[in-house]
């Protein structure tokens, strides 16, 4: 229950269950590491660390090909080389060489070994400012050792928090990459830039529009979840109900039961793609509106009633394949390293307000409690989250004088609440995908997906391939000096 | 002479010399304190310092009126604030407040107090990515607290290393500052951008064009001292004919000696100004050309003639008002804070290459050792520099991205051997003022002003209303959110 706190808002994480990746099968990568400094910003450590780093070159059309760069996210990086396969279908057309950089504190970048995460002092070097310096070595690294790759122009690509660092890689380092596609980055999910309600307002959306009364069900659930656990006849049927591993014995644990209803619902929003799919469950197509099947009750619904549809909604999600003895509720809060480097990132600088009103959304009304949540940070890491500094260094709403970045957004994401989702100039462009959910676009095309994804993806190339022409023709950058 | 090896190369500082300011008679200007993190980049050390600024609002045409913001160099501010007229003269025209920020480690803003400077681990936040993050959160919190400035537009002011924060600061924070003037900023004069012997190439052709065989009877000099300081009568007499403070003893004072004078002629070259000024000290208008009269000899003359006239010559620089009993050759190279926090920032990221042929210019043929150069950092602070980091986190010379940067030069200038002296796009130009030596344009102006930094000035007033009309009429900027 340490996390508690932290569950509600950042438990909300993108995506960091390694255990759950495709095998890596069709793609051929190899496996390096650079020394990176530990410290970018300081000279007294002056230790380095081993970063890894995947590199596909099969197709790369050497010297000066381009370079497709994985800006790694939180969590092991074979994870996200083995899920992003528009990289993996578009080098070939691009003749580009492949590179996924592993993310610092994360996977085996690990700069102090097994004890990076001991404690705030090892931790002091996990921030998006030391992994985008990170990447900028990296390439400059590659740049002056790998034959051909001197003139190579490099595009930043991510997905979530890695397309978050795409877009600032592009625009801190224009140096190093020409263009940047971040694929449903939440640039703008900080302090007063959007309401902090919008979030779960497309969760709630997107079950109200995938089956009858799907929304009004949920939004009901926690009132009946509340009045059958006040009894301990109540918390024991609830808990043989929704097969759950570890009985609920109270009620503090049917708060972090309510917790994790909650993330099953956002995780759906977030995975609601248009075939089968393993990313962070074994899922069917379009898996909220087998949810809802379940959840398609009238107002005079009884609370045991509308339980047990909530479970059976429930294991849509987690037991699709019919596998699981029973539901782990503390599945999406383990202690492993990618959930605590992100929790630690979360309470330093990657503050992103979180609200609900029960009203426009389907949840439990709770404001934004910026000092409840830095008290929480404090005791559990020793560090307060600084609000303001994501805006100032990376520029929040006031971003139009950068270039050549692609925020591409689906409308079923939450996470859209906190992209880009209009057009800043002629070369900071958003592409949206109305039925697309988290960064559809980066995963492997599909006989089933819809025409949206299928024709952002060949804009985002277009915008590559004139990215690239731009940088072989303008005097001055990287690709021609 | 614990400084030795850095005097060389390093002891080229801009100017930090507070001793020797003009008072603040004229200018009307109130000095603040705001508390700023001492690490931006890190979140164990939660500390924040006192950070002086000065503001003069006297003009300022609020609400919305711009903020001339001067990013402060290796050095106390009041020098600064005292030091670049050209603000406060185009104050009232602009209708503009007036910031004057200081560095961090320099002047009052010291983030551990006395202590700042007691060993390498308090030294680790002197850093010219922390004094940016300084200035865009100073910045920051000025919009939030001052009645009508929320939407004034705010343009960065510096000269020297001052001027490449400038530039740095629009290229990092373009969301802070529409614009930015770096006057005789050399953003280039890193390993691999220029060639290390430009800058000494430079002072060699101001000596030669201001005076008869000036550089020869110089690079003459060199020889003519090594062979009068091999005899004890030899350095006697070198020591009676200079005045020096302290006589020289032996060899190694009389290479202490030779880099003094060194460094007095590139001193010259800095503050060639057309007029009588008291920069770096007082000095005659033109004073190249006072120091060339006692220099003017044939290739007959006799070391101990050719002596005499350099001696008369340095005597123009360090006697100009006859006021000094006697010369101190350790003058540039004091303990005091201000060096001392330089020499910092040479042994980490501020790595300038220079070198010597005795050929194209006049010194002693000296190549750039980078390892002889790291090993003495590493004596002295426990640090080594990492010499391509500038160029990664700055971009080296692929910076066209970027906009709205005024790089200014004067030909005299032996720093323009680092600067940026072409337009590199429409809006990241080059003003060059031929008769110019280091950023002149920054001081008041003067009857004696030549026409070419009269007509920078103005184009830098036309640069800065494009920017700030620029930046009330386009949307999505800080001053039209």
């Amino acid at each position: 229950r340490f996390f508690y706190f932290l569950s509600k808002w950042t438990r909300l994480i993108f995506f960091v269950f390694p255990g759950h990746a495709e095998p890596i099968v069709r793609i051929f990568a190899y496996f390096y590491c650079t020394d990176s400094p530990i410290d970018h910003f300081g000279f007294l450590e002056d230790g380095t660390f081993k970063q890894r780093y995947l590199v596909a070159d099969k197709h790369w059309q050497h010297p000066g090909g381009p370079v497709l760069f994985y800006t790694g996210n939180e969590g092991d990086i074979t994870w996200f080389c083995n899920n992003t396969g528009f990289m993996w279908e578009i080098a070939e057309e691009l003749g580009a060489m492949l590179v996924f950089a592993e993310h610092r504190y994360y996977g085996e970048s690990l700069p102090f070994g097994p004890d990076s995460y001991s404690d705030s002092k090892h931790l002091n070097y996990l921030t998006s400012e030391q992994a985008l310096a990170d990447f900028a070595v990296l390439i400059q690294n590659l740049k002056s050792t790998v034959p051909g790759a001197q003139h190579s122009p490099v595009i930043a690509i991510g997905g979530s928090y890695g397309g978050m660092l795409s877009a600032w890689f592009r625009m801190k380092y224009p140096n190093i990459v020409v263009g940047a596609l971040a694929a449903s980055a939440p640039i703008w999910q900080f302090p007063g830039m959007v309401p902090c309600g919008d979030f779960y307002k497309i969760v709630t959306q997107d079950f109200a529009k995938s089956g009858y009364n799907c929304d009004a069900s949920i939004r009901k659930s926690w009132n009946a979840i509340k009045n059958v656990s006040s009894t301990a006849s109540g918390l024991q049927w609830l808990s043989e109900e929704f097969s759950l591993c570890t009985p609920l014995k109270n009620k503090i644990d049917a708060l972090g039961f309510k917790n994790w209803l909650q993330e099953t619902w956002v995780n759906l929003a977030m995975v609601d793609y248009p075939y089968e799919a393993n990313f962070l469950q074994p899922l069917p197509r379009w898996p909220i509106q087998e949810v809802c099947k379940y959840l398609a009750f009238d107002s005079a619904v009884s609370d045991r009633q509308l339980l047990h549809g909530v479970s059976q909604a429930a294991k849509v999600y987690y037991n699709y394949t019919g596998s699981s003895s029973c539901l782990n509720t503390s599945q999406t809060a383990t202690g492993s390293l990618g959930f605590l480097g992100w929790y630690y990132q979360a309470c330093t600088e990657m503050v992103m307000p979180m609200c609900t009103d029960g009203v426009q959304d389907m949840f439990e009304p709770e404001e934004w409690n910026f000092q409840a949540f830095s008290d929480g940070c404090n005791a559990l890491f020793g560090v307060r989250p600084r609000a303001e500094w994501a805006g100032t260094v990376y520029g929040g709403k006031d971003i139009a004088s950068h270039s050549n970045i692609i925020f591409s957004n689906g409308g079923l994401d939450p996470w859209s609440a906190g992209g880009v989702t209009y057009n800043i100039t002629d070369s900071l462009v958003s592409i949206m995908i109305p039925d697309g959910a988290h960064h559809l676009d980066l995963r492997y095309s599909n006989d089933r997906d819809t025409p949206s994804v299928r024709a952002a993806r060949a804009l985002e190339v277009k915008y590559f391939r004139e990215w690239i022409h731009q940088a072989k023709t303008t005097p001055g950058t990287a690709s021609t000096l």
